[in-house]
Order: structure tokens, then C-alpha cells, then sequence
């Protein structure tokens, strides 16, 4: 590795050391600070740059595909606001424990503090929201910085991906000349021989690393199975989680004979498998008689049911919280049980240590009560409503295919909506800090990262949140059919108390804002179709599956008449299965 | 102050506090957690909304208010990422010193880490950027309680207006109920007359404010007038600034001889006054003869001009930097003096000391090359450039008018082309972090603070970065004038060395994205004209000014061709004053 300058040779030797240990995309928004990490970054010949140039939707994008792959995607961006812009995603990778590596370049010591134009203060701008913290040492051609820089590209990687997973930011600061200008005497020319270990790195990262993973200790292995085989009415929730494997659960149920409560961005719900899985609880727990479980055993994060979490609240058994971080990612304050351990790994070491019970009645209701309420629903989404949209997103989604649903009414229709189905559907939703400023980006990043088909379902207000993200269609070469739930505004707030309250409910909760979304495929250069039936719905849903290029399918709905519509059919449900 | 529950009772005492503080809008944003702050601004009589759907852009427009007005205008949001959003604005904030109040509602402690929807670590969320932070108390009907909310209250207004202004950022838990819904005993119906003062607060602020300012002892005055009598070349240099007092600077600058050198956002450059206020020393500086200072006054942040920066960084003078905070802005490490006093205060003290002098040689010399100067440009602005248009901006703006300026090109545009003139313009930017991300919503902000028309310049990456922004139009009621050049993508590493490396040149760093940008007038609801000549624009200017409602006036012009204009003319500038 050498360089024109010390500034370029730092670039350099990030670009290469994160290649080495794996790295093969980058999102990089347009900045001159950071010109010697973008300058490695393009003209590297084996990494493929996902160009952005509103920072919010980068991010957003970038924790996307990592979503979908489970590896970062290194995240550049200049000095200054750019690198606040992060923020949002940086905290929804915190909380979805989503990896992310975030580089930000940044003015040299001396300048901070002074006024320097575009320089903030950079160090821990994301407070505890990152993993790991570190300021790359300033560009110098010295052995040690050298193998302390591919040190700490390995290590941030490593953070980012290790348990929990999450965010690492990398502040890096670069004086000019920041352009691979010929400085004299500022690279030896003979660097690579002087220190061949410093300067080329390793045939492969520089320091391998292989993660540790909570496992369970054979009599604690034991002591669980023993409790699982005692149990007369166990079950299993799954909440969300981008991590679990659903065969792999699937298959503790079926050794368990529990059944699984499984949450549509568990990755559980959807995909083969002999297990009594259960979408449809949201409505139904709260109107069949009462299903006391003995035993739950709880896996990925809390669940997006509050049915389902006041159910768990309420329910008189011991609850096993099982998570790969130890941490107590559970608001119900009832679990009695706290395992550290990775989810997966402790479904396959339960699974293989007990036999399949018989069927029992348990499992039986279960799997008819949820047999009965998707009849149910089938004749009763046969009017347009937010939820019938929903239920045909799922159901006719190609398998295999990646759909993406925003936070606020689309996931908690995909909850109630989704039916569970063999395909194989990756679920994906921001449902850590389960915002709605993000979603587009997100959901494009994850696109981008298969060859999947890509769905996205998401509403008016997120949709306005990040039209840039639509950006990414064209600079980023992605295809999508997006689903656009247009109920002009909040429909989620009518679900709440505040409905009662207007005003201010319709100017400040409801927002109604009458924004006409045609103009935004002009802007970006997409197909845009608008419907307000079922059956327009379904022809333009189809139409985009089956064609290529992008989709917006705009479907036109009243907020407060889905709500009223989903409050129906909860008590014809109750009705017909109380 | 009564209310039919506790957190109810928190927002209205919050609001009534603020009211009588002398805040009289509020920003806000749409979300359920915070619904009793929300509940109580909308129904407050005497408080006018703005009401937001993006966050990002909702600070911005509270952080352009703010910089006309010199007040904070509160801003509000739900917990979660929507608080992250705010964040690019708060470092702005912070970075120009501008009053910023920001309050985040937030989960009851009990679930935070729980994993509880919606619910992150709010704590410090904006780290050292904000000037004050602090949790309110859980609400309670409790004396103490609500009298430390409301000393709270009018303390963060006094920390957000202080020296320097800047953020607060007030993070308020709420239990549910958040809605104004009567729960039984939970504030007493007596609590007015239990507590009288702590329900009812005073008649007027509960604690008046008086906001201490840095002066100059007797001694230091005199030293320092007797150091400008002694001056043979003295200048006066005013930076960015939106507290500068143009009449004060300019009656100094009568008093001491000096002449100005006024940054087009020091608020100095434009206004009537006797004073030698130059303009286009950007680049005449650097094309005459040596003009050797032996004092300089500085006043305002580190000027825009990257010419003026380096002549004063190599002049051989003493250098007296006028802070009001008493901090270091000043990136050449060339000040001899630091006076810790209000540049406004400091300029009344010590023309008041000062007998006007004789014009003298020193000041002859600025007068007759600014005059050279800008009659030279006259001639050079006949055809359509980027300059030729931010001339005509300038020239054109009525009087009075507020016009904003994007940082990138549109902002060393003005520097170089806004010819100082008598009219009373206030001329605003973002160059406390100088990012790009901000500010349609920022110059929306501003223009919604006065009657004074509106202009804003921008260019296609700052248009791009906050279309959101623009819904403030309709949704806050504010007319525009929107000069928007349209380089298609990052003009300004055209200034760069970079230019010399394509590739990664156009793909990384120019970034062409080929938008039309049309569409927006039909999403926002506006007037949009285009034009690529310097004419069209003229009348386009001149039809938007004169008449309501807003206009998008899009100059389609070629970056790289405007670039090499700005570089012929600052040639001519050399041969013609050199």
C-alpha cells in the first residue's frame, strides 16, 4: 500500500482492511472531508459504492442491508450536520440490534473548538446509542498507527456484529491535502518494504476474529428441557427479530408440542414447517376463553401485539426470556426466567434434546382457534379496508420475496392480517424505535441487498417522512413495489383516547394533510398507480409483481372507517370464536 | 390551573409558564406520547401553532425563527427517533447560537430499557450541543414538584437566550393517561386553592429573568480606545452573525476611521450609515497592493471569506477578538487580544469614547477599490452565471426584505456579488455548522417570524436535502420567494482539487442526480418558473416580488461554466486593481 499522500494512504488502508475482512458494498453520501475514505471507497475494483446524498436516507438504507444480510455496510459521510443526519438510524441499529459502521470524517484536532468552518464536535456524537467509540489516529506512515488502524477496522466490525449487535462509529480525521495529490516526503516511497506487515495487511483481515455466542451449560440445558417436559401448556412467542431462524424454531415447537405465537417480523411466521404456527392472536386472545399457558418461552424482542403482550402480562406461568444479550428486553415485568443465550442455538440445543410429544388437546385449540379466525377473516376482507390490503399483501406475496412494512398501522395489520404461509417471506420492520422517518430507505436498502422481490407497505406520513429515500431507486438501481396505504394522515390515531378530543385531534394528531403523491413519480421516475378498491388493488399488486421496475400503488382509504372496520370484525370475532 | 389528571395538569402549567415567559408559538409535530404538551399549546388562546409532519425539518424552521426573532420558538415531539431528528438542527443551533428550546416527551422511567415500544435512551441525546438539559419531574399534584417545573420553565428560556444562546433540551416522561381524560383523584379539584402559587403561577414569569451582559471596565475601555487612536491602519472585520448591530458597527466604524470589511450574514453589510462598509473584498484582497492593517477589530464568527480569512491570518497587526461568550472563534490562531464583551455593546462603548477623525488615506483606499470593484462587476454580471444571479438577488431585494442564503456556493456567491447597499435587508444563513440539510425549512422559519418579503437562495443539493421543508408554505402559511440554482448536483468541488481525479469526480463528489424538480410545485402547491437566462430570471424575480403567494424561480445553469466566470472575472479583478 502506498500513497501520494498520508491523508490518501489512510483511506487506503481502511478501504483495503475492510475489504480484506469481508466488506463488498458502502453507502457514501457527497462531502469533501471526507474525500480520501470516498476516493479508496470507488475506485477499489471489488467493492460496489450505493451512492447517496441525503445522509438520513443513507443511513437508513445502509441498516437495511444489513437487516437483510446481517453484515454492515459502511456508512461515510463529511464533517459537520451530515453525520447527525445518521442519528436516527444509528438509534433504531441500537435498539434492532442491526450491525452498522459508521464513518465520519472529520477536521483535525487542532481546528475543533475554533470556529473552523463546518467542524462540531463529532466525539461520541451518538452518545451510548453506538456499540463502540473511536477516533482513528491522525494519518501518519508509522508502523504502529498503521497496524493500530487495521486493528481498529477489525475491531469495529467485530463490535458491530457481535452480541448484541449494533452500531460502531469510527470518527476520522483527515488535514488537507485530502485528494491523492503528490505531497513530497509525506508517504515514503518505500513504505511497503520498510513495514510489509503495517502497510500491505494480511493475506485476509488482519486480525480474524471469531465471535463467541452464549451457550447453556449442560445442566442448564437439562434443568430447561426438564422444565419444557413437565410443562402441560407451554408455548412459544416469537417477537421480532431479523436474526431468528425459523426452521430452527419451528423445530423446537414440534419437539416441544408447543405452539408459536409468532410475531410477522419474528422470521417465524412465514416459511415451511410441521408447527402449529399462530398469526392471527392479536384479535383473538382477547376473545377466546381463557388459554392459560404453565410455560412460555420467549424469544427475540417484545412483541408488536398489545393483546398479545397483556395476555403474556397476565399470564400466571413461568416465562422464559431467552436473549443473546442477557439483556431484559421485556416491559411486561412478569418473565421468571432470564436466559442468555442466542435464540437459535437454544432452539436447536432443546430440540434435539427431547422427544415430539403425541399432539395434545392444547396444541389442538390453539391450532383451531387460529384456523377459524382465518376463515373468518377470508370473508371478511372482502371489502377495502386498511387490513384487506394488508391480508392480500401477504397472501399473494411471490415466494420467495422480501416485505418490508413501516411502523404505525401497517405492521399491526400485517399482525392481525398476515396470515402465516410456507413461502418464504423475509418480514422486515423498524420496530426498535419503531419510528416512521425511515422506512422507504430502509426497506430499499433491503431490496438492494438480494434478488428477492421487494415489498414495501407503508403509509402516507412515512412515505412524506422519506421521499428522498426514492432517490435510491434510480442512483441505487433498486426495484420495489411499494404499497402506499394513503388514509391523509394518523389513522393510527384514532385508535387512541384522543380520537374523543377535536380539536385539536384533527389538526394536531390526525394532520390531514391532502398532499397529492402522483408528482413524487415525476420526481423519481416510477410507475404510480392510484386505486380505492380491492380489486384495483389486487390487478396493480399483481401487475407489479410480475413486471419489472418500480410501482407505487397508492391505495386510497378513510383512516377512521379501517378503524371502525377493524373494531367490527375483532367483535364478530369474539362472536364466533368466544 | 386545574386538570382532570396529572399529566395533563404537567402540560398546561409547561405551557402557561412558557406563555407567561413570553412565548407566544410553538412548533409541533404529530405523536401520541407527547399529547398533554401537545393538547395544552393547541388549546392555549394566545398561542400561535406550526404545526410539522417531518421533525428534521420542523427544528429547522423553529431554528429560522429563532435567528430573526432572537427568541426561542418551542419545539416539540413524541419520544423515539422523532427526537433524533432534531438533532442536525440543535448543532446548528448551538454552533450560531441561537435560542432553541426543544421538548422531547418521553417513557416513564420504569420502561426505559425495558424494551417497551418507542422508548430509547433520551437522556443527553444532543451530548454537548445543548447549552442546558434536564428531565422534568414525573407529574404529581405536589407543590414543590410544580414549583420547580415552572423555575424549570424559565430557566431553560434564560439558559436557551443567555450568553451564548443556544439549545435546551427539556425530555419530559409521561404515564398514561395523555389525554385530557378525568381520572379519579388523581389532582385534587382544590389544588388552585391548596397551592396557589405553584398551580397558578404569578402574574407574569415566575422567576423574571435580567440576563447579566459582558462590559468593559473603565480601564479596559480606555486602553483599548487609546490602542484605536494610536492606529494608523485600523479595520474592523464583522463574521456571521445574527445579533450584530449594523447602525452600532457603522457608527464605530465612523468613530475609530476604520473601515468594514462585512460578511454579507453579519448583519453590517446592508443598512443605511456613513460607514466604509466593503463587500467584495473576497476578492479584491487578494488582487491589490499589500494593505498592511496594525489593528484589526473582529467581531461576529470566522468570516465566510476563505480570502479574508488568510489576510488576516498573515496580517502583521494586533488583532482583537470580540467574543460575547468569551470563546475562541477565530481558526488562523493569529488574535493577540480576546475581549470577552457583546460585539453591539462593545461598538456603542467605544464610539461614544471616540472622536471621529479626519478621513484619512488608510480609509480613501478601501472606499476607492470597493468602488472599483463593484463598478468592474457591474460590467461583468450582463451574463447569466451564478454570480450574475446573487448580484441581482441582492440588487433587486426590497427594502426591507428577509433573504436567506444556502451555505455551498450560494453563500460565497453573496460574498463576492451582494453589493453592500443602504436597504434594510437581513441576510441570514446556516453558518454555525454550514451544512445544507436545513435549510428551505430555515429560511421558511425566519420569513414566518415577520411581514418583511422573503427570498431565499439555494441551490439543487439544499433543495434536494429538504424538500419536506416546503410544506410549511400550506401547512404554516408562509410566502416565499425561492431562487433556486440548479448546477444539477455539488457545484462547489468544482473549487476543488478533486475536480482533477474523475473518476470518483462526477460520480462521488459533482453527483449529478438529473432531477426535475417541476413536480414540487404540484406536491406543495406553488408557482415554479425555470429559466436559464439572466433576464428571465430578472423578470421571474421581479414577477415573484411584486405579487403574492410563492415562486420557485429555477436558474438552470452549468457549475463548472459559473466556476470558471467566478475565475475570469476575480482575473480581471487582478489585472484591473492589481
Amino acid at each position: 500500500m502506498s500513497a501520494p499522500n498520508r491523508a490518501t494512504l489512510w483511506g487506503r488502508v481502511v478501504v483495503d482492511e475492510l475489504h480484506k475482512a469481508g466488506v463488498e458494498d458502502v453507502c457514501l453520501a457527497p462531502g469533501s472531508r471526507s474525500t480520501p475514505l470516498t476516493v479508496a471507497f470507488a475506485t477499489h475494483d471489488s467493492i460496489t459504492v450505493h451512492s447517496h446524498l441525503d445522509e438520513h436516507s443513507a443511513a437508513f438504507y445502509a441498516l437495511g442491508r444489513a437487516k437483510r444480510t446481517g453484515e454492515p455496510t459502511p456508512l461515510v459521510c463529511t464533517s459537520g450536520t451530515a453525520a447527525a443526519n445518521f442519528h436516527p438510524a444509528v438509534i433504531e441499529a441500537s435498539q434492532s440490534r442491526v450491525p452498522m459502521l459508521v464513518l465520519t470524517a472529520d477536521r483535525p484536532a487542532e481546528l475543533r473548538d475554533s470556529g473552523a468552518n463546518q467542524t462540531i464536535d463529532q466525539a461520541k456524537l451518538y452518545g451510548d446509542s453506538v456499540r463502540w467509540y473511536r477516533e482513528l489516529p491522525e494519518p501518519a506512515p508509522e508502523a504502529r498507527r498503521l497496524r493500530s488502524l487495521r486493528t481498529t477496522v477489525c475491531r469495529a466490525l467485530a463490535e458491530s456484529t457481535g452480541t448484541p449487535a449494533g452500531p460502531v462509529h469510527l470518527n476520522a480525521p483527515f488535514a488537507k491535502p485530502l485528494e491523492p495529490i503528490e505531497v513530497e516526503d509525506d508517504v515514503p516511497a518505500d513504505l511497503a518494504d520498510r513495514h510489509p506487515l503495517a502497510a500491505e495487511g494480511r493475506n485476509g483481515p488482519f486480525v480474524a476474529v471469531t465471535p463467541g455466542r452464549q451457550t447453556l451449560s449442560e445442566t442448564d440445558r437439562r434443568r430447561l428441557s426438564e422444565a419444557i417436559e413437565d410443562a402441560e401448556r407451554g408455548l412459544i412467542v416469537t417477537g421480532p427479530s431479523d436474526r431468528l431462524d425459523g426452521k430452527a424454531i419451528r423445530a423446537l415447537a414440534s419437539a416441544t408440542g408447543f405452539p408459536i405465537l409468532a410475531d410477522p417480523l419474528s422470521g417465524v411466521r412465514f416459511g415451511p414447517g410441521e408447527a402449529t404456527v399462530c398469526g392471527g392472536y392479536d384479535s383473538w386472545l382477547a376473545a377466546v376463553d381463557p388459554l392459560d399457558p404453565d410455560l412460555v418461552l420467549r424469544l427475540g424482542a417484545s412483541p408488536t401485539s398489545k393483546t398479545l403482550r397483556e395476555y403474556l402480562r397476565d399470564a400466571d406461568a413461568r416465562q422464559v426470556l431467552v436473549d443473546p444479550a442477557g439483556e431484559w428486553h421485556e416491559a411486561t415485568f412478569t418473565a421468571t426466567d432470564l436466559v442468555a443465550a442466542d435464540g437459535t442455538e437454544f432452539a436447536r440445543a432443546l430440540a434435539a434434546d427431547l422427544d415430539s410429544p403425541e399432539p395434545g388437546a392444547w396444541r389442538a385449540r390453539f391450532a383451531e382457534v387460529e384456523e377459524r379466525y382465518w376463515s373468518l377473516i377470508d370473508g371478511e376482507t372482502d371489502r377495502i379496508f386498511e387490513g384487506a390490503v394488508l391480508e392480500r399483501v401477504f397472501r399473494k406475496a411471490p415466494d420467495p420475496a422480501t416485505v418490508f412494512v413501516s411502523n404505525s398501522m401497517p405492521v399491526r395489520d400485517a399482525d392481525r392480517f398476515g396470515r402465516p404461509r410456507e413461502a418464504d417471506l423475509t418480514v422486515l420492520g423498524n420496530r426498535g424505535a419503531s419510528g416512521i422517518d425511515g422506512i422507504t430507505s430502509s426497506a430499499l436498502g433491503a431490496g438492494s441487498a438480494t434478488d428477492d422481490p421487494l415489498v414495501l407497505v407503508t403509509g402516507d406520513l412515512a412515505y412524506y417522512h422519506d421521499m428522498n429515500g426514492l432517490l435510491a431507486l434510480s442512483r441505487c438501481g433498486v426495484d420495489a413495489t411499494v404499497v402506499l396505504i394513503n388514509n391523509d394522515g394518523g389513522g393510527i390515531f384514532h385508535m387512541l383516547p384522543i380520537e374523543g378530543f377535536d380539536p385539536p385531534f384533527t389538526g394536531q394528531f390526525k394532520t390531514p394533510h391532502g398532499l397529492d403523491f402522483a408528482p413524487t413519480a415525476d420526481l423519481y421516475g416510477f410507475e404510480f398507480v392510484r386505486t380505492d378498491s380491492l380489486a384495483g388493488f389486487e390487478d396493480a399488486y399483481e401487475g407489479s409483481l410480475s413486471s419489472p421496475g418500480t410501482h407505487v400503488i397508492e391505495v386510497v382509504v378513510d383512516g377512521e372507517a379501517s378503524h371502525r372496520r377493524r373494531e367490527e370484525i375483532h367483535e364478530r370475532v369474539r362472536e364466533r370464536l368466544g
